[in-house]
């Protein structure tokens, strides 16, 4: 989540969001680090947020606030759909979208496709909350380029959640146009996407013009918020995208809500719906 | 926003937010540096934020972000309210509140009570775009102890606005309860208040306790959210309170809202409503 990293002094991991501004974390333990075929992953225990992993020195997950993530990438489209049997994640490494999926009483499988099989071993081993769903008999995991995975698929899915890294190194791709008209196609008539976009403060060209190739592929698409105190600025921006009108808008189904809701420490059914209303200045660009 | 602070080198200011963790911002230049008889107040030019007023050692306000605060704290109070014309604003030496009450046509006349002159006279100086209404006619800037002012005035008041810093050292005070009791007295029947509270992180049981004792004063009080990404954990939890029932839920005017919308950045009729959704973890605590 940044284009440069750094340590100040011994014990302070420090992502520099932009050259200027940057946060700054206590560690005291590096648990891991690993320079797989795609990215440097590594893992260190933080003192506030607990462990820590982090892609090429960008902040990917924190033990602490990994749910606000995971529950809003998950159930803002596993709820606004009508009955969502099959679904597909790309990327997603972690497993902290499948733990959520999982909870859907409607699932019947769920496939991820994740480039870079030394994430999923380093989160299996340091993250065994986050990571919980891989024994799931409804999880299958593909080891895999989702770009060429998506091809094949025509029609398949009923929810796509793009759960990649930001648009630098191996996630490059999943940034283009053409790949998001693959996931329209590999979605069912009534299909949902979810997508993680970027900052709200450091990424609105970024989210303009994510949204606006959306809107060329999908029906609708739509930005919405979450609070996610590492990642840059506090608050990231997600994406909704619908195949067929009104898909985007529906309200999230009250009922499979309730199967799991106790669950839950970020999602509500009221921040379901206020998490689409966007800062004016961030509305003007993105609606 | 911190309980402590410190710098990185030369040119960086960091604020920790706990002793673990932290916002680091490359600064250019030291604007000012006065030990008045309340606190340290210190300004400086950052590159990513624009300039950057600090009191002991704490962000109060930059130039990138501050409309965030200043907007959700003035109006929420403000468009709720059914025709706010006498305000009471605590604290807020900046002047960015007063900046934003002044846009209101029912207005006429605000009373800012400010314990620090020297806080006022520095904005002035480096903050001259959110201390422009220092100038306006329907401003009235009281130097003094908000405390004891607050005492002398019974149903005065249809808004008041409680922007001091964070409960260490002058703000003390006004988290204690017998403060709010006389901020309530202060306010006419259908009076609104709204007080910055902490950050859904770091202080849920702050957030918790500041919504218990208004609720023991008030009739009604809700915890809403802003998104101020200088602030620590990047979004702060405010509160608006009500001494009728419905006063804190009342839907926003619309037409008094168009009268000054396209000046607003943050602000809209949308977010009004989606920043009272809290997060499930929050909500169990502060609903």
């Amino acid at each position: 989540m940044s284009d440069s990293t750094g340590n100040i002094g011994q014990s302070w991991f420090t992502e520099f969001h932009t050259p200027h501004a940057g946060l700054t974390l206590r560690i005291t333990e590096h648990l891991a680090r690993k320079q797989s075929p795609y990215q440097l992953v590594e893992v260190m225990e933080t003192v506030e947020y607990g462990t820590l992993l982090t892609l090429d020195g960008m902040v990917m997950l924190t033990d602490r606030d990994e749910h606000v993530y995971h529950e809003m990438m998950t159930h803002v489209p596993m709820l606004a759909h009508p009955n969502p049997k099959r679904v597909l994640v790309v990327g997603g490494g972690d497993g902290g979208c499948l733990r959520e999926i999982v909870k859907h009483p409607s699932l019947e499988k769920v496939t991820q496709v994740e480039i870079d099989g030394d994430v999923v071993d380093l989160c299996k081993k340091h993250f065994p909350d986050v990571a919980q769903a891989y024994s799931n008999k409804k999880v299958e995991l593909v080891i895999g380029d989702a770009i060429d995975y998506l091809r094949r698929y025509k029609g398949e899915f009923d929810v796509a959640i793009i759960d990649g890294s930001d648009p630098v190194g191996p996630a490059v791709g999943l940034f283009e146009r053409s790949f998001f008209t693959d996931v329209h196609d590999a979605l069912k008539p009534d299909g949902l996407m979810s997508c993680q976009i970027g900052s709200p403060l450091y990424s609105h060209e970024r989210i303009a013009s994510t949204l606006k190739h959306w809107r060329e592929v999908f029906t609708e698409a739509k930005a919405y918020l979450a609070h996610i105190p590492t990642y840059p600025s506090g608050v990231w921006c997600l994406g909704l995208a619908s195949r067929e009108p009104g898909g985007s808008s529906a309200q999230p189904n009250q009922v499979r809500f309730r199967t799991f809701s106790e669950s839950l420490r970020y999602y509500t059914l009221d921040i379901h719906k206020g998490a689409f209303a966007l800062p004016a200045d961030l509305a003007r660009v993105a609606t």
